[in-house]
C-alpha cells in the first residue's frame, strides 16, 4: 500500500468544510502547514500575524487564508484593540472573534501531524470534529470513557437519564513529544519526551477544572466563543504562558453553569519544539504564585441564573475577576477590564440574529 | 527469549506480599486460579463460598487460603451475619471483614489474565499495588493523566500546592473482552465486545460519581475498608447487581470527605463470560429506577466536619439514608440498619489500636 494513497482513503467531503476556520498564531512562514496539507488544505485558514507587522509571512500556495497583523486588528477594533494581546500567541483570540464560521480548530505552528501506534497519520482534525458533534458526559464519570465511541457505551450502574449527555463546547487534544510542561518543570526534566499513546476520549467531569492548553484546541463557537478570551499576555503585561490556562478556567466554570460539556485526550499532534524554560520562566513567575489563589476562586465560582448566554456569565464573571482577584494584584482589575472589551469587541463582530433582524426592519441599529 | 522466563524478570518478592490479602466470592471450584497462579500464589487468599455450604469447592494445589462458607459467616457474626448477603456476590464484604491485611484485591473468578497490546501478559495484581501506593489527584484534573506515572508529569497550569496529591484509597481496574453492561445494554448490544486498551490510569476527580465495579477492584482497608460494604442483595432483597454500586456511591462520598483518592482505568483483566441478560434484568430493574433517585442523593451528600474516621462517615450516611431514600422504598431503611450493623461486625472483628491499649491496660474491654 506505499505509494500514492488509496482514493477510498480520502473522504469525498472533509467534515464540516464550510463552518470551520482553522486559527494559527504565528511569527514565522507557516512552512509547517505543508506536512498538514492533506488534512487543512480544504478549510479556510485565520492567520494572526504577531510581532512586526511589516514583516511578510510566506504562506504554501494553495492554502484558502485570510492575514491579520497588527495594523489589521488596531483598524478593525479601533481602542478596542486594547484586549487583544501583542508579542505573545493570546493574540490568536483575535482570530475567534473575527471568523464567521460556528467551529474552530486552532493549533501552533510547532506542532506536527502525529502518528498513531499502529503507525497511520492522524487526522487530528477531523477527531477534533468527531469530538465536537457528539455529546459529552459530564455529571456522572465512565469507566469505559467515551460511552458514544464505536464500541464502547454507558457502563452499568450509569444512571438512564443521564445518557443523553450534554453538547460538546470543547474538545481539547494532546501532544505527542514535547509535553506541555511549566518552566520548572521543563528545567528539572529536559530530556522528558511523551511517548504514551493513550486510545481515549474523556469528559472533564463538571465542577473540575483543568488546565487548558492552547496547542491544539478545537470548539464550538457558538455556545462557548465569547468566553474563548485568552486575556492580556506579552507585550506590556506581568504575565505570559497564563492565555490558554485563564480561557480554560473561565470556559470551564461558563461550560458547567451553561449544562455544556469540555473533552479531553485525543487527537495527538507532534510537538516539535520544547520552547526555552529561561524565557518560559521570566513569563510565568507571576503566574505560579497568582494560580494558586485563581484555582480556589475558580473552583468557588458560580453565576446567577439571569446568567443565561456565554456573554452575560462572562460579564458576571469579569466583575468576580475585579472583586475578588483585583486584590492579589492590579493586573487583575485591568483584566477584568478587558474581559468586558472583549465581549463588547465580539458583539460588534457578531451582532447577534435578534439584533440583525432589527436592522433588516430599519427600526434599530445592530449594536 | 522463547522458553523459561528470564530470572531477571520475575521480582524476587511479590509487592506488599505480607500486607495484602485476595478476596474471592464464588459458589464453584476454583480452576480460575491456575491461569492466576505466576501472579497470586505468594498471597493469601480469602474465598467466601456463596450458595450452598455443603458444597466443596476446590482450591488448586499450593495455594494459601481460609474458605468461609454461610456457616461459618453465621457463626463468625452471630445475628450481625444479617449484614452479609446470600446467594449474591456480595457477600464478597465479609472478606475485607475477616482479613487483617492492610490492602484487599478483589476479583470474581470468571477473570483470566487479559495482555497488553505488545501481547504480555498482565500483572493486574502489580498494577493495582503501584495505583494504591502512589499519591491521587482528586483536586485538579492533569491531562496527561497520572503523573506519577514514568514518563509523565504534571503539566503546565497544575497549581504546585496541589501535586503532592492525596492518599489513594481505591484502585478501580477494568476488564477486556466482555465489558460490565447492564442488563438493557447486553440486551441490546449482545455481540459487543471491548477490545480497545487505554494505556492510562486517572483520578476520579472529587464531587464526581462513578460506577465502581467489584470485578478487578483493590483498596486500602486501613483507609477506607469499613465503607467497603456491599450491600443488601440477592436472597430475600429485592435487588442484585447493584452491590459494587452501592459501594462504590458511598465510598466516593467518604474520600471525598476524608481528602482521600480514588483511581480508575488500568489493570484489565480478560472477562470471559457475559451473564445472562434476562437474569440480570430481573436482578437489576429496581436499581433501574431507584438509581435515578441515589445519584443524585449521593451527589448531594455532604457529611459533618465531626464525621472524621471512616467509621462516623458511614454511621452518618446511613443515617442520611434511612431520612431521604427511605421514602424510595422500605428497602433502603432496612439497607441503612445493614449499613449499621455491618460497622458494628466490623469493629467487633477489627478493635481498634487504642481499644486495644485500653484492654492491654485492664482497664476496659474493646468494643
Amino acid at each position: 500500500m506505499a505509494g500514492a494513497p488509496s482514493p477510498s482513503s480520502v473522504p469525498i467531503t472533509p467534515l464540516l468544510k464550510d463552518e470551520l476556520d482553522i486559527v494559527i498564531p504565528t511569527i514565522r512562514n507557516l512552512d509547517f502547514l505543508e506536512m498538514w496539507r492533506p488534512f487543512f488544505q480544504p478549510y479556510h485558514l485565520i492567520i494572526v500575524q504577531d510581532g512586526d507587522p511589516s514583516k511578510t509571512i510566506n504562506v504554501p500556495e494553495g492554502f484558502d487564508y485570510e492575514l491579520y497583523n497588527r495594523n489589521d486588528i488596531n483598524r478593525i477594533l479601533g481602542p478596542k484593540a486594547s484586549c487583544i494581546s501583542f508579542k505573545d500567541s493570546a493574540c490568536r483570540c483575535f482570530g475567534y472573534m473575527v471568523s464567521k464560521k460556528k467551529y474552530i480548530y486552532t493549533i501552533d505552528d510547532d506542532c506536527f501531524v502525529a502518528k498513531d501506534p499502529s503507525g497511520k497519520q492522524i487526522n487530528a482534525l477531523e477527531q477534533h470534529v468527531k469530538n465536537l458533534l457528539c455529546p459529552s458526559t459530564p455529571f456522572f464519570f465512565n469507566t469505559l470513557y467515551d460511552p458514544f465511541r464505536e464500541g464502547a457505551d454507558f457502563v452499568r450502574g450509569y444512571p438512564f437519564s443521564l445518557r443523553q449527555g450534554a453538547p460538546t463546547a470543547v474538545s481539547h487534544g494532546l501532544w505527542l513529544n514535547i509535553p506541555d510542561y511549566d518552566a520548572p518543570t521543563q528545567l528539572v526534566k529536559p530530556l522528558e519526551r511523551n511517548t504514551r499513546y493513550v486510545d481515549a476520549v474523556l469528559t472533564i467531569p463538571k465542577g473540575t477544572l483543568f488546565p487548558m492548553c492552547g496547542m491544539n484546541l478545537a470548539f464550538n463557537r457558538e455556545l462557548i466563543g465569547p468566553a474563548m478570551y485568552f486575556g492580556l499576555m506579552g507585550d506590556g503585561q506581568p504575565i505570559g504562558r497564563y492565555d490558554d490556562m485563564w480561557a480554560g478556567w473561565c470556559i470551564k466554570v461558563i461550560c458547567d453553569h451553561l449544562g455544556l460539556g469540555v473533552k479531553t485526550g485525543l487527537p495527538y499532534i507532534w510537538h516539535s519544539k520544547a520552547s526555552n524554560p529561561f524565557v518560559n520562566l521570566k513569563k510565568e513567575y507571576n503566574g505560579i504564585f497568582w494560580q494558586e489563589e485563581l484555582i480556589p476562586f475558580f473552583q468557588s465560582a458560580t453565576l446567577t441564573k439571569e446568567s443565561n448566554t456565554v456573554q452575560k456569565c462572562y460579564i458576571e464573571l469579569s466583575k468576580q475577576v475585579k472583586d475578588k482577584l483585583g486584590k492579589v494584584d492590579p493586573y487583575f482589575n485591568k483584566l477584568a477590564d478587558a474581559m468586558v472589551t472583549w465581549i463588547e469587541a465580539w458583539d460588534e463582530l457578531n451582532p447577534s440574529p435578534n439584533a440583525d433582524a432589527v436592522v433588516v426592519n430599519g427600526t434599530a441599529k445592530a449594536k
